[in-house]
């Protein structure tokens, strides 16, 4: 099992999921994970989460953005001071990390799966975290 | 730590959640996995995924489907143009995995759980894949 | 790898979240868990979740509890007898697991994350389960 790895995603709106498919591709790669296993994809953020859907038509992830306002919208019977309590919501519905099966050192998504970072409060730089847990044999 | 592990599975509605608890069982038993660890029931789709409920009365799962269908109707401000957005936004919501402890090769789940794949937009063939995190040896 | 960790925690009302990362973090050192990896943190219910929200300002765990009954009222459309429905589907809108990266055998959040066990149906007695996927090697 190697080092935790750290990436930076900027996010240009306040609701907004960005792909981050060929990003952790690249990271896993740079990094010299091989084997096979699960990885794990890490939001330390409470504001942010990270989820898994569709990759080919951006209108499904717009969809799922304006759906899960229309759920928890901004306004409402919130106490939190800081005004994002919906953000807090959200990123608790579609979770904080995302596990995908690792195959010869490569994260084997689905036909027409993505890895999102789906950013609730931006915009903003966020930080996204893997951790690979493998066998370490390459394949 | 074994080799991804490939179901299939065959839904029979539109949205409907299928007990998978004794397919994932017997499949791990087949494919020989030992020890303790985790295992991570993954749906690689987009419009189904996997969560964990209960198993004793169906009832349960029939109110989880009713209750998301109510939460994210067929229709509504989506531009996808396939028209089963709600099923996009209902596997992000459920998450497209599942991690439960292995103990001795075999899901440990609580005394009501069952492991469930949430069909959102059936009928499908659908597959399922399972990754063992263990260390190998027999308990 | 370990074996699994079992833990107790007493929630005091029907829906509450319970801040359980010190306990977490106890538990952990006390089992001597060591090295880099993932800490799983399952629930074994179907009642009651695991998510990881912001832990300095109560005000966002009360926020989540309130506007996950405002989106999965307690009465409604329901079959199941018990009539606690909504607490099982809320149990899979926040999922019965989280997974978060483990340094140094020590649970590494970001900076406002904590771990909540989300209660739906108590006041209860109810159990968190820990696996942690390491190297092993001291760090």
């Amino acid at each position: 099992m190697g080092a935790m790895i750290e990436l930076t995603v900027t996010t240009t709106a306040r609701e907004v999921l960005v792909d981050i498919t060929t990003l952790v591709r690249h990271a896993l790669r740079d990094a010299g994970v091989r084997g096979d296993g699960v990885l794990h994809v890490f939001s330390p953020h409470t504001t942010a989460g990270i989820t898994v859907n569709e990759g080919a038509d951006p209108s499904v992830a717009r969809d799922l953005v304006v759906a899960l306002s229309g759920l928890v919208p901004r306004s409402g019977d919130y106490r939190h001071a800081e005004g994002n309590s919906d953000a807090h919501v959200k990123t608790s519905l579609v979770g904080t990390s995302a596990a995908v099966p690792l195959v010869g050192g490569a994260p084997r998504l689905g036909t027409w799966q993505s890895l999102y970072l789906a950013e609730f409060d931006g915009p903003r730089r966020r930080a996204v975290w893997l951790q690979a847990t493998t066998d370490g044999v390459a394949t």
